[in-house]
């Protein structure tokens, strides 16, 4: 099965615009996608990295500017509907949590994100189609019910904690231990008590 | 193995008071802790119910206005060490989820929380000690270094979303289906797109 890892190279991560500029943005982003491209090999897949833009990675990149939801459909086409796509912000992810995904034995695998969006999908099935916009994981639930195809979800809170706003910096600090997290102790981030949750400040 | 579940019942969820009224904040949070209940129960653990002030529930609830650590570590004080702590804000469990946390044989297994903290515990060691302020994950894994327990983790998103902030009331109405997600439903509640992840709103 052909295993693709969409990213954007150009500008990506804008949500982090608030702590982080676009020069540290795209290293974050090049550091998370490094922490997925090596997990996923260390899990025994050889993903293809498809980027919007140049982007450092440590396996060659396609570029390739379509929008996500073209171009995965496109790759579906292409494949019959034999693809997996992981998402390239998913820097807690485990050689366990990817041997999860690819488990259940069913037509269409999803790994819902957290706010509604899909991080993860595994399809065997020739119907199957995307859609990233809006809550993908109801849409995407949606279209396996309505071309008849068999449905897992995986509960992995690694595969849901896609890194996308300030908030979510935390995470990466509390539970990752690859490049990601490296990247923002070597920044300065550190972990911060706040009411509640944990956020994260800048030395 | 004795299983507490440890809930506010007096004033709950105070984070929720910009979308909640105080009324409406005790019915979610007992709509909440009745998942809870009735999903351990389906698991086959019969938990105790442990409230700081009257709350509603499906079974019989003590009431003990310790704060959550004293109560806790009494606790693991009375069993010698042998208990399992499961919050009341976590509507999204599943009997599989409770059943991953049960499964490991390890002194101490945590179910991390978002923003560093400890939605679940199991203990199996004498010497084990709670500690839930500030990024409780973090030194719930210090506690268990230091006394020599060998540790799991449960990588669960269902276990780690807990309900505190208006944000996380979207995971309810897309993940959930007992009684927190009709309460929300039945309340007004949906799902609404927003910038990047998706948020609610009351008609």
């Amino acid at each position: 099965m052909r295993v693709v890892v969409p990213v954007s190279g150009s500008d990506p991560k804008t949500r982090l615009a608030a702590v982080l500029d676009t020069d540290e943005r795209l290293l974050f982003a090049e550091a998370m996608l490094g922490d997925v491209v090596e997990t996923l090999a260390a899990a025994g897949y050889t993903p293809d990295v498809v980027a919007t833009g140049p982007i450092d990675c440590p396996v060659p990149v396609t570029v390739d500017d379509r929008g996500l939801d073209p171009l995965v459909n496109g790759l579906l086409d292409d494949t019959g509907g034999d693809l997996a796509v992981v998402m390239a912000d998913l820097p807690l992810l485990t050689t366990e949590a990817v041997q999860r995904l690819f488990a259940p034995d069913t037509d269409v695998v999803l790994a819902p994100g957290r706010g509604g969006g899909t991080n993860a999908v595994v399809v065997r099935h020739p119907e199957f189609r995307v859609d990233y916009h809006g809550a993908s994981i109801r849409d995407h639930r949606r279209i396996a019910r309505e071309i008849g195809a068999d449905l897992a979800e995986i509960d992995s809170r690694r595969l849901a904690t896609d890194i996308d706003e300030p908030g979510d910096l935390a995470e990466v600090l509390l539970h990752g231990d690859g490049r990601a997290a490296d990247w923002l102790a070597d920044a300065g981030f550190e972990v911060v008590a706040e009411d509640g949750r944990v956020g994260v400040t800048r030395n």
